[in-house]
Parts: structure tokens; sequence; C-alpha cells
């Protein structure tokens, strides 16, 4: 067990220029802890960016197998972290220890999933044109292909995931599996997690033999998030968060020269709609399914179900009673933090006139109002960060279609629909699927699955660039980019290009698609 | 043969309420054409984003068998266009017949290479991860993944390729492959080809049943520019030109509440490394071939050489001098527009002191500095646009370095080294592969072959978006994003995802590639 610096991490050395500092604070009981954790300066920030710029050329680092070994290590070194961690966590977020031990679990396995998939080389693209020498007007080279590291990644810290979005979180893991350094920003409602999980980073990377520089750990502000995003080592940014923080990432990226991708998820209100034939048929069990899913992590999950499609029928007000009951009767659990908790008690008193309670707690909430008057206040599209969620009855098909053409991005759509319905609605999902990254049937969308087919992202404003997604291995691809060779002598190129290279992991030849011993 | 209305193409209909008009100039000889080329109007635009959003939807257009065969259909169209188009092509942009047709040749060769990969499925990307209803803590539900087309995309016709980079070219063949309708902003240097290959792909839209706004084109200036980038309706933006041009895109594009990819594909000066001994070893032939790539298109190539560093040895003034007499005896040919020739003419003569002639024509300009000069005048890393290329004498690898280190973004980057030195010198093109899109063995950057193993992109400033080819298939990739489907029936699924569907395209079963059949 390590002793807590409050230092940033600059590459491989533990650093405190700065003059501010941060206090972890408990939410349940207000109480704070007494390490102080210092603000990076400036001149830190600048350096963290040099080392990174460095250490995307190492060598060692750019060697596929050394980085997989490497993550791998990460991965082993957060499964040994124990009580500290776990204090810790449970401390800064009011979470219960099963929600952090879970997440830990979550993070371990991310970790390892990168580290092995990125092993088998499919997110290479390697491709092989081959050269036609006596083709006329004029002989066709040799091209190869493959896709290379874009350069160092600043990643941000996600309040709501203090583990699996954080430090060592699918971010970090994807941005270090592409080959990109990573400076990660804290997040100041977890420090001592945060610097926790830095120190296993940094004894995976020294074991490793990684370079100095290939992750780097800052705390701080907007002041110093605008600082990485203008960095000019900095190739890439990805953000988990508020659509807030996420706007104001986006406006300091549009300041800079240079565009550079920046990858924000932002979260969503994740429409569920539930055919009238579906509520008379399991008004038995739908409603605890559905008050489930709200309340989970009391509520604090980018796919909480925020609102909810019902079609008016003969069972609707008993559905929607079952379900406010379910919600209001929930134990009253901590939220994140107290900023947290009154931006959500300032929303639900508006809403509904009701106030969660005790101070920094909550059970459920839901508001009930017609398609009308959803359509007309476009207010009510709004995410309400915590358990809440809004059910909207539907008159009939044209309002329903009305209402899923307005709809804001998601990140996912449900549909409770009737198998024998699904062909006669089919209008429904074709344009919902046009507004979400991922669409469910009879299913609540929190639970995000982290395999190679999982999307999580979406039509802006739920995510910033609705073509890459943040959970599951292909989250690699936002911080890779292509090169090609042309008429390169077989030894000098790339191991991964060469015929050996191309004889272990999959390729395109001529264009044809070619998986070695597949 | 169809006559030239001068009229926009909005969906399937010609129109003509703007009231500004633009008319094609032969700039060889300064002579207009009889026919008018109307400005969109602002209705016009909004009536033309409308029908392509609606066209996106289209069952017909989002049927992949059905999509190829419009595109084979408009390769078709084309190839059967006559004397009208070469005739036309060659007044506007005062390049030789034999371009025209190569260039006519090469668009007809690029669709049909989308239209024949996409039935490959490659690029959709499919993935299906299985349920484990047993497993616990929760059982793991059925995910598929797929790629579909982000919506529509509007299309800026680049000047300097007025068939292969235009209205029919690889941005608008490969949005299309994608699925996305495109909104065709036409180059005011080649109107009348503009529409010529409009109305070839008109036919081949209605020949095809494919909905009306699958296909618009726009004659206009900035300000129709501006309104394409910041239509609502618009989803992404595919732009080759001028570094003035793409910024100006970038800037509208930041104006938008909503981010949307921007591909702007700018040029460079594509750097040459010549080796002392290469140089002492190919003082009889490398001159001519490098002097016949920068002359080559009167220089007027994204791909033009021109930059070259040559390491000074025994034989690099015998070379600079072959090399810039062979330039200057190139026969003088026209430029693309007097406003090209000007802006040329001005950079030469600044440069060099010395004027092309006879008016809007040139030969062939070398100007030879020193290293340290090169270090020290950032203006000289500038392109200039045309037959003009900069040697820079370099006097030890130290200096080297640092220039390759200064080096803005290229789409490419050449070495002429003997194969003996590559070892010895990997590291400049180590070094080189950051900075470029493309790296090139003894060979010169023009000739962009058209294939999978393609990358014509290559970091900021080349292009906007380093992780996106615009030559080849994998052009099409700029307009997908992923979708998920969790837990859908079997017959509800789209077809590509069903496993009559998997069973025909390449996927990932459980993280695993399988090519069937393959």
């Amino acid at each position: 067990m390590e002793t807590l610096t409050g230092k940033n991490l600059i590459g491989n050395t533990w650093s405190s220029r700065g003059n501010a500092v941060l206090s972890p604070i408990n939410p349940a009981t207000g109480s704070a802890s007494e390490t102080e954790f210092f603000v990076a300066s400036p001149e830190e920030i600048d350096s963290a960016g040099e080392l990174a710029s460095r250490a995307a050329l190492d060598p060692n680092f750019l060697d596929l197998r050394k980085r997989s070994a490497f993550i791998y290590e990460i991965a082993d070194q957060i499964e040994q972290l124990g009580d500290q961690l776990v204090e810790a966590a449970c401390f800064e977020t009011g979470l219960p220890e099963a929600r952090i031990m879970g997440e830990k679990g979550r993070t371990v396995f991310q970790l390892r999933q990168f580290a092995q998939h990125m092993l088998a080389g499919f997110h290479l693209d390697l491709s092989w044109d081959q050269a036609e020498t006596e083709r006329v007007p004029i002989p066709k080279p040799d091209i190869r292909k493959m896709n290379i590291p874009v350069g160092p990644v600043a990643v941000f810290s996600a309040g709501n995931f203090p583990l699996a979005f954080s430090t060592a979180g699918g971010d970090t893991a994807s941005a270090l599996a592409a080959g990109c350094p990573v400076i990660l920003k804290g997040h100041e409602g977890h420090l001592m997690t945060n610097e926790i999980v830095s120190q296993a980073i940094l004894k995976a990377a020294e074991k490793c033999s990684m370079p100095d520089g290939v992750f780097s750990f800052v705390n701080g502000g907007y002041d110093v998030g605008e600082q990485l995003v203008k960095d000019p080592n900095i190739s890439s940014i990805a953000f988990t968060g508020s659509t807030t923080g996420g706007k104001a990432l986006i406006a300091y990226a549009r300041e800079r020269d240079e565009p550079i991708p920046v990858f924000c998820e932002m979260g969503s209100i994740n429409p569920v709609l539930v055919s009238s034939s579906y509520q008379e048929n399991h008004l038995d069990d739908l409603p605890e399914i559905l008050a489930g899913s709200i309340f989970l992590g009391t509520g604090q999950f980018c796919t909480n179900p925020g609102l909810l499609l019902l079609e008016k029928g003969s069972k609707t007000s008993d559905f929607v009673e079952k379900l406010s009951k379910s919600l209001g009767a929930q134990n009253p659990t901590p939220m994140l933090s107290s900023k947290i908790f009154e931006g959500f008690s300032t929303r639900v008193k508006q809403l509904t006139g009701e106030e969660p309670s005790p101070k920094n707690h909550s059970s459920g909430f839901l508001l009930s109002v017609s398609g009308e008057q959803f359509l007309q206040d476009k207010k009510l599209q709004e995410e309400v960060f915590g358990p809440f969620s809004l059910a909207v009855i539907i008159e009939n098909q044209e309002e329903l279609q009305q209402i899923l053409s307005s709809l804001e991005g998601q990140l996912t759509g449900s549909l409770y629909i009737e198998e024998d319905e699904l062909h006669e609605k089919g209008a429904y999902w074709s344009v919902l699927t046009r507004r979400v990254g991922r669409i469910i049937y009879n299913g609540v969308p929190t639970g995000v699955e982290v395999c190679p087919s999982m999307n999580h992202g979406g039509p802006w404003p739920a995510s910033s660039d609705q073509r890459f997604t943040s959970v599951g291995f292909d989250a690699i691809r936002r911080f890779l980019r292509p090169v090609s060779f042309q008429d390169f002598p077989e030894k000098h190129l790339p191991f991964e290009l060469s015929r050996e290279g191309l004889s272990s992991f999959p390729h395109r030849l001529n264009g044809q698609l070619i998986v070695p011993n597949g």
C-alpha cells in the first residue's frame, strides 16, 4: 500500500509545483479527507505534453506485443489493489462497496479485453495491393497500408464511474492499446481513487520498461482542461461527462489552429417505448424492472431511462401508478456529490414540486405528461441527472411519430413491444434507429455490455462524434490513422506489413479479405 | 446529347430561382462561353437539403444491391458521354484532351470500384456477440452491430480535377456507396462539365428508381458553401482544394451548434528526400523524372513534389542544374484559370525574380536554398500551386533531422535512397512517417493509385482529419457510423445482421473474424 501524496504524476515523476489545492469530500456525510491534492501548474501540463510526445515514438511502446503486456500488467496491478482503493472510492463517491468492487472488476476486464484483442491485429486494417509491373500505360506500384497511433491523447476522468471510465478506464485502455500516450485529467469527485490507480499504472509502466511519459496524471478544473485541449502535443480528446463539460471542451478545441478529434460522451435521456399491449401483458413485472433501471446507481448512469413513451391504453394509468410507487419506495441512497444533488434537487422541484431527502440522498421520481405537452416544451427533453424519469402518455400513432422525429440524438432507444407487433410498428424503429446508437428490444438501457458489438455513442448531443463507440474494443479506432507504404523493400517495412506480419494477421490482399488460419 | 441549361439540379428538378450568374471562361484564350450558369438561391439550397434528408430514409437507396447498381449505372452513363463532355472540359480548364479522357476513365473506374467493393460488405463492420443466458451475475444479451450511413453529405467539387474529384468523383462515389445522399457544390472553373455529369447522374437515378433528392447540384461561391456547411440537414462535408478554401469551410462548421465531420484535402508540398549517393548514381535519369512529376498537369496536383531535400554531395550542384534546366525547358502549358495563374506568377516572382509566360501559361521553376535558410523562413513551407519546386541543400544529418521535424503535415513523403542506406537512414523515415499519409520509396508522389491500400490524406494541414483517406475504397468510412441491435428477434433485424446476412458477409463472431467462403 502506497501513501497518498496529493501530487500530480508528470511522466514517471510525482510533482506538486502548483499552488491551488483540492480536498476529497464524502458526499454522504460532508466530511473532508486530510490529504490535499495539488492542482497541476501550466508548466507541469506542458512537461506532460512534451514527455508524451516523445513517448509516442518509443520502440518498446510501439511494439504490439510489449504494449499488450503493459496493459495486462496494469490490469494485474489494479486487481491487486486492496482495501485502500475500496475505502477511498466509497468515501469520495458515496457508492456502496459492492458497486466499487464490481466496477473494479469491469475495469480489469476491459483492460484485458483490449490487451487480448489488440494481438489479433484486426484494428490495424492491414491491406496489400500487389504491384503490376507490366500494366499499361503505367505500372502499378506495390502499396501496403496499416493503422498507426495518432499521438498523445488527453483523457478526462468521468464523475460517475470512478474506475471504469476514469484513470485506467475504457478511454485510457483504448488509447494505450492504440499506441497513444495518455494524459489523464483527474476528476475532483474521486481524487484519492485517481491517485491510487495512477500509482498502479506507474508500477506497470516501470515493470514493462515503458517510456517516461507514456502516462501522466494531472488534477484541476476547467483551466487545466482548457490547457490540455489546446496543447499542441495533444492529438485527440476523450471525455465522458455532462453536456456542459463536453461543450466546453468542444469550444476550446475550436480555438485551436489545428483541428483535432474530440470525443465527448455526454449522456442522453434514452427513450423507452412501451406499447399499450405490452403494458397490459406486463403490468406485474415491467414497472418494477423500469424502476430498478431508473434507480440503478441512484440514477447516475448515462444510459438512465429518462424518457418513457407510453402508448395510451386501458392499463396505462395503472402502469404509471405502479411505476411511480415503486420509484418513491426506493430507499434513499447518496448521490455522487453535493453539487450533483443540488442540481438534481432543483430540477426535480421545478418539474414535480417534490424534493429529494435527506440531504445529498434521493429516492426515485416520476413525472407524467401528455404527448402534446412534451411536443410543446423542448425543455422536457433535457437530461435530469439522477433517479428521475418522464412518462409521456401518447394519444395516437401520429403523435408518436411526431415525438420520435423530434427527439434529439440518444445513446440508446428501447422498444417494449410484443413480437407480433414488431412488423406493424416497424416504422417506429426505423425512425428510432436514426436517432440512437443502440436499439434494444424488450430491455432496459442500463448495463452496457463490454464486447466488440457494443456501440456506446450516438447522434449529437448524445456524443460529439457518432461514428465512434467509447465502449468495447472498437473504441480503439478513435485513436488510429492509416499510413501507406509504396514500393518499400520487404525487409524495411514495419513488421505488420511484411510478408511474415501479413501471414499472421487478417488483411486485405488486392481487396479480398484474408484471415490467416481462419 | 443534352442542351446545357445553366440551371441547378434540386433533387430531380432543374431550377433557376437565383439572380446571380456565372460564365465559363477558357483560361488559355480568355474567351467566355454563351451559356450563363445560375447561382443557387438560399431557398433552392434549403430544398436540396430537405429532399436529401428524406432520400436518406428511402428503402431502395438503402438496399446495398440496388445502390450498387445505381453507382454502376452512373459509371455507364458517364462512359457514354462523348464529344460534348470533352469539348466542354477542355474549353473550361485548358487541360488537353488526353488528360480529360484519362480522367474520365479514372472517374468511371472509381465508381465501379465502389460499386463492386461495397457488395463484399467489409465496410459494414458486421459483428455479433452471442447471448449467454446462463451467465452470472447477469445474463449476457445478444448484441449485433453494423455500420449505417451518417446522412446527407455536401461535396465540394475540386478545381484541379474537373471529373475525378468533382461531380461524380471520389467523394460523391464514396458518399453514395455509404448510403448518403449528395449535394454537390459545383466549381466555377468547370461549370459546363458539372452540368453534363449531373445530367448523367440524374439519368442513372431515374433509371434505377432512386428517390428524388439522392443527388442535387448547386452552383455558387462562398455564400453557397457557407449555407451548405451550416445546413442542419447536412451530416458531413467533403472538400478537395486550397488551404484557404478548406479553412473557410472548417470555420463555418465551427459556427454550427451540432459538430459535423469536415473532410478537407488541402494539398501539401510533398517532400522528396534524395541522398547524396542516390544523386551520384542517378544523375542521368532522376532530374528528368522529378521535372516530369513537378510539371505534370502544369504542376496543379495536390501531390506535386514542391520540396526537394537534397543531401549535399559531390554531384548536388550538377543535379540541381540539370533539374532546373529540365524544368525551364518544359513547353509552357495553360494553367486552370487566370486567378490561379496570377497567384502562381506572384509567388514565383517573389521567390525567383522570374516570371512565367505567356499569360496564363507556365513552364517549370526551381529555387535552390540552404538548409539554414529553409529553417529560418517558415514561409518557404507554403505550397506554391503550380509547376514549382524548392530544392533545399542540406549540410549534414543534424540539419536534416531538424528539417524533417519542422515539417508540417504532408500527403506524401518520398525517399530516394539506395537500399543499402535504408537501414542506416531508417531514422529519417520513422520521423517522416509521422508527418505524412503515404511514404514512397524511390518514387514520385504524383500518380495516386485508386486501390484499397491507398491512403490519400495526412496530418494537418495536408488534410483536416488524418484518420481518413479520400481516395480508394476506404474513403467510404468517412460517411458511416455504427449502430447496435440488442436482443432483436432474428426476423426483424436488418438483413445484413440476420443469420442469412452474416453467413454471406465477413463479420466478427464473439470477437473472432470470419470470412464466409473465404
